[in-house]
């Protein structure tokens, strides 16, 4: 149990520090920089998670193993250098990665902590978006959570399929696989075929409310 | 006294949630990014001082009742469109309500875990201040907190008349009524009638320091 | 033993504070914006280490000491007006004092909180540098640790020594004293001689990857 909540959440861990260390690339950061949006990246959300049910202190700080992944993945990417204008989409399908085992690994470990079907499904989905939203911020990009393709409600679905199979009695290991691959499916999906959830019809008033320019910069 | 503090709570994680939902409308988020902004403006707040009181796990992600209403909150502002010329000043006004609310409430929950008089004061003022500085950054404005316009200065007056009702021994309902009725009072007050606080004379001096861009387009 | 840490914390919190203070200045905040900036930048690194390794409630919030050190910074910035074309350097020498102070207490206050030496290493760095994130993030500037200049590699040092020196039975105060200075020369020779870290070779491709905004606006 408690060994597949670590490879699940190391692995994550792994996934949305490469996702970090790409954006830290994108924006000419030094290698330090790198591995602190490495960190950053990895670890938020585990963090976050870690802090809200109690379980201090959080791994990704006192488990060496989490600090060796992220640096391990923040010196490939520097290392690694594809052409810049490949990494967009390498960091989008590692973030779906991240956000796949972290919602898978939120939802397992709130559950380990007894707290409830509803809370596991939330901390889960939290978890998920967390490491993402903290690189964004970071580096002033808005956080992809807040634009379409599916993003929160693909995290959603992961933590979903971990919490009902709990509640069936099912193997822990495989509703933790199920709910991943759903999430990163979706995500993946989305991203590829343009799914989009509908958006408000706000009528624009040029003058009064300029459109935002994360808009247009962003897309 | 806890149903109070929980109504408090809730409904400051309401009227936090439209002001983020709103937002999200205003930035053209697609229904799941508004739920988002939703959650984190209601709930980003309380839990930040919930993980500070050691009240863990935090009802925001452990009682469904603060994801029921952040929910709702989200849709509403999701299914109502106003004219999106309006969303400003609905929005200003909705966070103020948010920032009375959680201001008594932070104040209130901070005194229940026997925190002292001046901590439950600060924590009441960063509880409310929390929801729409989260919200804030997740879209790249300029906070609230940091503009003009008796933002803090309310808060912090919100949670002084709950703490000293508590030291007088006031009934805890009539000084949090009090305390959110002067929050909210005051910074619409300061809307409305543009009163500021006084700004430091630093000159500006065009070559080395460029105004910085948020002044600006913010206002 | 906890005389030491409580210096070292109060230091570390005024310079910072004065840093995040004359940040508001620079932004042409009001008078509490400016207190609420230095009150961030003082206290948001400490916050996050005690609640990571379960010092509840965070003597930030709970010790007069730390508020009247973060409002004192912060009314001292506002009524001291320097030329505003020479706030920049003063901000980074006090945010080099606060890196350097704040990377000794966090590896401290983690040693005494029986944390493990890579543990303690790590949070003395998060510590550091958390104030100076948190300080930038609000304003919307790219968080210097992100940018070059041995930003975090002078905290990652400062709080090695730390660690070190308990390690060898050293005194507490020789080893916070030497960690700090390490942390604080390497920052401000880097600043100072333009020292730099590698950063990655990743070509610009114009059209796909627009250089990001904050290379040319912050350097």
């Amino acid at each position: 149990m408690n060994s597949l909540l670590l490879a699940l959440d190391l692995t994550g861990t792994f996934v949305f520090a490469l996702s970090g260390g790409l954006t830290g690339v994108r924006h000419r950061l030094d290698i330090f920089g790198v591995l602190v949006l490495a960190f950053a990246a990895g670890n938020a959300g585990g963090i976050a998670r870690d802090v809200q049910i109690g379980a201090i202190p959080p791994p990704a700080i006192s488990n060496w193993r989490y600090i060796a992944v992220s640096v391990l993945a923040g010196l490939i990417t520097f290392w690694w250098h594809p052409k810049i204008a490949r990494l967009r989409s390498a960091i989008l399908v590692l973030d779906a990665g991240g956000l796949a085992l972290f919602a898978v690994s939120g939802a397992t470990k709130a559950l380990n902590f007894h707290l409830s079907p509803i809370a596991a499904i939330l901390l889960g989905m939290l978890t998920g978006i967390g490491g993402g939203m903290t690189r964004d911020v970071l580096v002033r990009e808005t956080p992809g959570v807040l634009r379409s393709d599916l993003y929160a409600v693909a995290a959603l679905a992961g933590a979903v399929v971990v919490v009902v199979g709990r509640q069936l009695g099912a193997p822990s290991i495989g509703s933790a696989l199920a709910g991943a691959a759903l999430c990163f499916g979706l995500r993946i999906a989305a991203l590829q075929r343009g799914w989009n959830l509908p958006r408000a019809h706000a009528e624009p008033s040029a003058a009064a409310e300029p459109e935002p320019a994360d808009q247009t910069t962003e897309r």
